[in-house]
C-alpha cells in the first residue's frame, strides 16, 4: 500500500463532518440588490460545486451557470452574482475570471483558502487549508449555498440539511459499496451515466477516478447518450469498459425506462453496475450519489498500487505553464 | 465496402451545399418583443446546433442555453425565445420540452422536417426530409441563426458567410485529412479536445465517431481537462487511445500554451493528432473544425467494415421505449 494513501482516506471519511462545518462558514454573509443571474467561476472540484448548485436550483427563477474559463460571458453585468471559487486561490483561470467580473461590475463573492484570490477579493469566505482541492468539495459548495440562503435567493430547508447530515455519516455503506465496485471495475475504463438532474454527480465520479485512481474515465447523461454514445457499444468489449449508472428513484419516469432498456442492450457488451442515491430531498440525493465515488476511486487506486493523493502530472504542468 | 456507405458519403460531400440552402430557409421569419434569454431544446445533432449557437453568440448580451431534456428550466417565461429543434419532429424529449415552453408562455420557433412537431407547432421552419439527423447539421443550425438575424438579435455579417461558403467546398482537403486520420486512429478510442470556445466542435467529433464509426469516443475541453482528465493518462497506452486536439490560432494564448504542454506530457503515453480550424471569422472556424470529423468518422467506419449510415441500436431502443 502506498505510504500516503491514509491522508486521502482520512479526508474522505471526514467529508460528512466537512459538510457540517462548511454550512457554518457563510454565517452573516449576504448580497443585496437585483440578481438576474448567478455564475460560479471555477475549475475542477470548484466547478463541480457550481454544477451542483445549478442542479440544486433547477426550480429557481434565476439561471445558474458554471464557467470553466478565463473569461465570463458578455451578458454579465451589475445584476450578475459571481462566485469566484478556487481552493488554493491561485487557479489562473479563476483569477482571470475574477478580474473579468470586476471589469463587468458584477457582484462578487470569492471562496478560497488563501492565495492571490484572498489578497484581491473584497468579499471572501475563507475555507480551511491543507486538503487536496478535490477533497474539499463540501467547503467549495456549502458556503456558496449559505450566501444564497442568507440573501433570500434560496429558501432555507432545515429538514433537507438534517437528512443529508444523517445519511452521509453512514460511512460503512458507502465505503463497502465503493470497495466492492473497485474490485468489479478492475483494469477496465469506467463510463459513468446519470440523468441531466444528476449530471454533475456522474462527472464527479469521472474526475475522482481520473485524479484518485489515475485512470481514464468518462461520463455522459441520459437521455443524450441514447442519441449517440450508445451506438459506440457495438464495438466495445467486457475486458475494456464497465458502465456505471447513477440511479435515482425520483428521476423522470421516461429516463428510468431508458436506463432499464439501455442496461438490457449494452449488457451484451459490458458489465453494468448500478448505484442508487439515498434520501428524499435533492441535497441528500446529490451528495450521497457522489460520496460513493470517493471510496470507489480510492480503493481502485490501492488495488492498482497507486497513491491516491498526489497528482504529480498537474503539478508538472503548472510548473511548465509558469516558465 | 458496405453497400449503403455511399449515402453517407453523398450527404457529407453535400454539406457545404446544405449550409448554403439552409441559410435561405428562415427568410421572412422573425420574432418580436423583449428577449431576455434564448434556449435551444433538442437532442443529438439538434443540440449540437444549439451549442454552436451559444459559442457563436459568445459576445452577445443575451444568454444562450442548450437543453437536452424533457423539461425547460423554471426561469423560462414570456421573454424567453425557445427554438424546439428535431429533425424527425418525433423526438420525445424535444416534444415534451416544446409543451413545457408552451406552458411557460415562451416565444417558440420550431425547426423540423415534419412529424408531430410540425403538427403542433404554430411557427415552424420546415427543413428537407430524407437525411440521417446527424447529416442535417446545416439545416438544424442556419435557420435558427437566420431567425435571429431577421429579428435583429444577431448582426448580419455577409463577409463571414462568404468566407465559410468559400472554405467548406474545399472538400478534398477535409476528405484527405479525414481519411489519413482514420488510418492513424485504427482500432484505438479517440479522445477529442478543444478550447471552451470550440467545445461543441470536439463533442461533434465524438458523436460522429459514435454514430458513423460505431466506436467509443469521448471529448473534453481545455483547460478543464488539465485539472482532472490529464491525470488518467498515467495508466493509458498507445494501443488503446489516440488524442485529437482541435487547434485554433485565435484561441486564448494560455489555452494554446496549455495545449502545447499537454501534448508534450501525454505524448509519452498516446499519439496526439492535431486538427487546425480554417478561416478568420468564428463561423468558418467552427464549421471547418467539425467538417473534418464527417470524413474521419466515415473512413473509420469503412476501415472497420461498418456501414456508417444505419444506427440500428437507436432504432431498437426507440421500439422498446414505445412498448
Amino acid at each position: 500500500m502506498p505510504t500516503d494513501s491514509s491522508n486521502m482516506l482520512k479526508a474522505i471519511e471526514d467529508f460528512p463532518h466537512q459538510c457540517r462545518t462548511a454550512l457554518e462558514l457563510a454565517k452573516g454573509m449576504a448580497v443585496s440588490g437585483k440578481i438576474s443571474n448567478i455564475i460560479v467561476a471555477g475549475m475542477g472540484g470548484s466547478a463541480v460545486g457550481g454544477d451542483l448548485l445549478r442542479l440544486y436550483m433547477h426550480d429557481s427563477k434565476i439561471p445558474v451557470t458554471t464557467i470553466r474559463d478565463y473569461k465570463l460571458p458578455d451578458y454579465v453585468n451589475e445584476s450578475t452574482l459571481v462566485f469566484a471559487v478556487s481552493y488554493s486561490g491561485n487557479t489562473e483561470e479563476t483569477l482571470a475570471a475574477y478580474e473579468d467580473a470586476v471589469r463587468k461590475k458584477a457582484k462578487i463573492v470569492a471562496v478560497t483558502s488563501g492565495g492571490r484570490l484572498w489578497e484581491v477579493s473584497k468579499k471572501t469566505i475563507k475555507i480551511p487549508k491543507g486538503l487536496q482541492p478535490r477533497a474539499a468539495l463540501g467547503y467549495l459548495f456549502f458556503p456558496v449555498l449559505g450566501v444564497l440562503v442568507n440573501s433570500g435567493i434560496v429558501k432555507e430547508n432545515s429538514a433537507e440539511i438534517a437528512e443529508m447530515l444523517d445519511i452521509l455519516p453512514q460511512k460503512e455503506e458507502f465505503r463497502s459499496f465503493g470497495e466492492k465496485l473497485a474490485k468489479k471495475i478492475g483494469s477496465r475504463t469506467p463510463l459513468i451515466y446519470a440523468s441531466e438532474q444528476f449530471s454533475a454527480v456522474a462527472y464527479r465520479w469521472k474526475t475522482q477516478f481520473n485524479e484518485n485512481s489515475k485512470i481514464a474515465a468518462f461520463s455522459h447523461v441520459f437521455s443524450e447518450m441514447n442519441h449517440n454514445e450508445i451506438v459506440g457499444y457495438q464495438s466495445m468489449g467486457k475486458d475494456k469498459f464497465t458502465a456505471i449508472f447513477i440511479r435515482d428513484n425520483l428521476d423522470n419516469e421516461r429516463i428510468r425506462k431508458r436506463m432499464d432498456i439501455t442496461k438490457e442492450i449494452i449488457s451484451q457488451k459490458v458489465e453494468v453496475e448500478e448505484v442508487y442515491t439515498k434520501g428524499t430531498y435533492l441535497l441528500s440525493r446529490l451528495f450521497s450519489g457522489l460520496y460513493y465515488a470517493d471510496f470507489a476511486s480510492y480503493y481502485l487506486a490501492l488495488q492498482n498500487k497507486i497513491d491516491p493523493t498526489p497528482v504529480h502530472v498537474i503539478e508538472n504542468l503548472k510548473k511548465k505553464l509558469a516558465e
